[in-house]
Formats: structure tokens, sequence, C-alpha cells
């Protein structure tokens, strides 16, 4: 089959379109014909040679599919040959085939595009675990998100206006994408540059603070972050994008019965993906749907313009999901 | 009313036994006739000057009592002149009469003496909290208590033995408590005074680690803790004895999906403390009801001697509460 693969680990020009197996199913897995997949952060830093993919899954980039079911084990009884799917795989996304295990699949809705169904996966799964299975975001609470227009960022400010009521959304993005953030349905915009955003956010807060922070800025954003997490307050880490290292003040954590909550979901265990995906199928896919959410399109490219793909990440010039196309 | 009034912020003998108005009832309150009160951690921290009350509270130390209600509002639907009750205090328990909101208050069963019912509410209630409420403790799971014979350790076994099936129990003790550890309850006890504890520990559970850590240590205890955290293990902090500032390795709390946890039961709302009372009142009293777990006195002192039970407890010589007695 025809996927991406790299000359080496690198930049974006690694990439090339090449010749792979196709892979195999082990028990419990399905094969799909992939139509669409999508670009996630991860995927660049694995391209760098600085993320491997968890043992047993594929080498190849890729962290979701969407397509069709080609093949699936005697013991399946969920899917069958031929249905609309959409599954978060531990990798090999970039290709023309993939095996999902049959508990990372879900249906794609009737009126859903391939290309919306390959972004749904990685990003607002990231969104829904750490704001609301980890975070505990609750009706009438503040929610901070950083990172403007990135995938995970875009999931989470549409998820947190349509799964709870009277939510206040902060959002640190760079200027020139102030107004597509408010239009998605963010309440604040705060420029990210500004390293003054605690204090943005105490104000805006009158002094209280976020209930739930969502950071992949790691080291250089947790001193503000902390500062402006309010009593009760989590911050969930979910990246380490300008270093891992902080300081502590564990006594602050305490009075102000703070939590820090480390999260990835690419590691877990098959079950634990299936019990995510599971609760995700009953609370969020309705929304989809019922099209009172839409999967943020940026931009399409052919799978073989991958390293295209990659540059307009890296360049973070992008809007929502960046999605590379099979068969269209 | 006597209580046990304070000269000047400093050792046990700033503590001396003098006159007080007693305490007037707010609404929702009710007034409780003290008969024990016991001696926690916090009462030294507040008379070193290092701890003052929550806004509203009394002045006066001491953070639970037991006694029989005195006086309730007109409003009071739940409790009566002469119930046998004991409760959670922001403050005053070291005198003859106490306030407790109502919802703060749990009726003493039949076979517990007051002595007994003074030991429940500051530490079986903080080790709940901390251990299963935010800690969520499971059947099956590793827990690793650090604190050999104090009055939060010690319910914090019984109740780990309790609640749950298959809980391995590792303790930190120092070594002529190690016995007594044991037979509460403990599958391990390491000497506290070894610092590899996070060796033993990974070595115990095979290299897994611990699933919840409870801490009181802070500081110099981080690193080590962190070390022996499991993936998906949760540190919560409760106490900072040895300092406050720790270095954080966030990509490692994100890679083993870690949460670190500040939790301190005082400052809550009185809304937050009834809800967590409620909680426990259903899941814990009946195991106290039904004599399954039983409160552990380690020393009795009328409260006139509050000097001396100080400063027992500063010596760290008891194994488990220190009960101060006012009407016996």
């Amino acid at each position: 089959m025809q996927a991406v693969l790299l000359k080496d680990f690198g930049g974006p020009e690694v990439m090339y379109l090449g010749q792979a197996p196709q892979p195999e199913m082990q028990d419990g897995q399905v094969l799909i014909k992939v139509h669409a997949t999508s670009v996630n952060r991860p995927d660049i830093v694995q391209r760098q040679g600085n993320y491997a993919p968890p043992k047993g899954d594929s080498e190849i980039l890729g962290l979701e599919v969407s397509g069709v079911v080609e093949q699936v084990c005697e013991s399946e009884t969920r899917w069958k040959p031929g249905d609309r799917v959409f599954a978060l795989i531990g990798g090999g996304g970039y290709a023309e085939y993939a095996v999902a295990h049959s508990g990372h699949i879900m249906a794609i809705p009737n009126h859903m595009s391939f290309a919306e169904a390959a972004c749904i996966c990685e990003t607002y799964l990231t969104a829904y675990l750490n704001v609301f299975l980890l975070g505990g975001l609750a009706d009438g609470q503040t929610v901070l998100l950083h990172g403007g227009g990135g995938g995970v960022n875009t999931a989470a400010i549409q998820l947190c206006r349509a799964l709870c009521n009277d939510v206040q959304i902060i959002v640190t993005a760079s200027s020139g994408k102030v107004e597509r953030v408010i239009e998605l349905g963010a309440d604040f915009v705060i420029d990210y540059t500004d390293e003054s955003f605690a204090d943005r956010v105490k104000e805006i807060t009158s002094g209280a603070g976020a209930d739930i922070i969502l950071d992949h800025i790691g080291a250089s954003y947790f001193a503000p972050n902390m500062k402006c997490l309010g009593v009760g307050g989590r911050l969930v880490e979910i990246g380490v994008t300008s270093g891992i290292k902080a300081e502590l003040n564990i006594a602050l954590i305490m009075v102000k019965r703070q939590q820090i909550i480390g999260s990835t979901l690419r590691p877990r265990s098959v079950d634990e993906k299936a019990s995510i995906i599971d609760s995700f199928q009953s609370n969020v896919m309705p929304l989809f749907e019922q099209s009172e959410i839409k999967p943020l399109i940026s931009h399409r490219f052919p799978l073989e313009d991958a390293k295209r793909a990659h540059e307009l990440m890296e360049s973070s010039q992008h809007f929502g999901k960046i999605v590379l196309e099979i068969r269209s």
C-alpha cells in the first residue's frame, strides 16, 4: 500500500510517499480502508524523532483515520465491512490502510464527510478527556485555554460552549486569530505574547481565577498558570513545548485545594482508551450528530502533500484542523 | 465558661485554663456542651501563631468536639437538646461549650464514648477525603502512607483496610512503631529515617509504584514520592512540615498521567464540609456503628492538662489520638 514514510528523522522534507506492507489485524482489531487522516502536533514531534509510538503500534505517522471497514476478525460483533467509521489509532494513519482496535472506532454520522470525521478523534477526544473527564468543568465555571487556533484548543472552545451552561471561556491566542476565536465561542481573548496573562485572567474573574486551565506550553507558563488558578482549580498539563521543569509551591496548592494533572492519551491501555471513547460516544457524539458542533477544518491536502501540511502546522498559520485526504 | 486560652503564641506553656464568653450561635448552628475534644497537629501550628482560624470561627484551639446538644436555632430540624453528638468545627473545641454548623454534626453511635467520638472528625474525615474522595483509592491498589502513629495516618490505615479489598498498604514509620502499624492493618512498614523509601516501595510493588500517596511532609519528600508514584498515581499533599518548594517535572507527570492534589479541610466552605460529612456519614459511619473499626485513643488528659497533651504530640511518642476530656 502507499504510505508516507520517513527517510530519516528531521524536518518536513524527510517525508515521502512510498510503499509499505498493509498492516496485519491482531485479534480485536479492524482493518480500515483509509479515506482521510489529519495532522496532529505529535506527528511533528514523532517526525523529528522525539516521540516513538507505543510498542505494538505502527511506526507510520498518523493518530486518527476515517474510512470504510475493509475486514474484521471472526470475533468481531460491532463492525462489518462497508461501515463508514473513524478511529483513534496509536499510529499508521498516513497510509491507504490502517488497523484500529474495535473499541476505538466510532460510526461516522450520516451527514458527515470523511474529511470531517478524520478531525474528531485526537483533538476532540483530548479536549473532552482533559477539560471534562479529568478537569471536571461544570456549569458556571471559568476555563482558560492556551493555544489560539490549534486543533485541541478550537475543539475545547466548542465543547466548553456546547456541554456546559454559563461557562466563561478565556483563550490566549495570537492577535491574528482573535476574531475567529471569539466567533467560535470564547468570551475573552488574551494576546499570547502578553506575559501577564495571569493578571488579565484575575481581572476578568474579579480576582477569583480560573477553575480549569488546559496547558500545553509547560515550564514557562507554569508560574503564571498557578498565579491565575482559582481555589479548587485544576491545571491540566498536556504538553511541554517550552520546557519541562517548574517550581511548585506545595503550601499554595494545599491552601487553595488545587490539582495539577498530567495527561496524555496515546500511551494509555487499549481498555482505558475504549472507556474514554465510550464516554465520548455518549456525551459528545450527539452534538456532532445533531450538527450542534462541526469539526473545524482549516486546510485539506492530498496525502502526497504531507510535507506542505506539516509546514503549515509548524507555521501556526492554520485555524482548526489540517486534513490529509487519501481517497477523496 | 472555662476554656484553654493563649497568653501569647509560642510553646505549650502559653496555654492556660481561663474564662471566655460562651460562644453565640449563628443561624444554622447548634450549641454543644462539650464532653471531649482532641488534639490535632494544626492546633500546635495555631498555638505557635502560624495558622489563624478562618474568618468567623473561634480563636480558641480545637477542631472537633463531642458532647450533648445544649441549644438549637428555631429553624433547626435535625438536632434537639440532649442529643449525643460529635462535630467538626473551625475552632473552639478546647472549651466547655462550642458551636457547630448543623450539617457538620453527626450522632454518636450508642456504644461509643464521648472520648472516642471526639477522635473521628478531624482525622478520619481528613483520611477519607484525601485517600478516597480525592485520591480515589480502589480495590487492588497500593497506597503509601507517611506518618507512623499520627492520627490521620492511623485513621487512613484503618479506612484503607475496611473500605477496600486487596489494598496493599505501605507505611513509613519510626522503628518503635512498626509492630503497632502492622497490627492496625499495614502490609509493609518502612523506617521513615531511611531516605530511600522510594526504592523500597518500587521493590515491594515490583516496579509499579504506589497508586495513592498521602503526604504531609512536603518539600523533602516530593522527589522520592514522585519517584515511587505509579502510572496514573495520585500524590495528595496535606502538609508541609519539611518545607514548601519542590521541583516538578511536567513531562514526567504527563507521560505517567499523574496527579498532584493539594488539600486542606479547614478553609472549605460550610456547604463543602457538609457535603464531605454527608458522604462520610453514609460510607464510613456504618463501620464505627458496627464496630468494624474503633477510634484509636493513645492518651487522655483533662482539659486543664492541654500543655502536657501538646508536649506529648510534639514528642511524637503517641500512637493514635490524644483526647482532652472536659466532663468525664
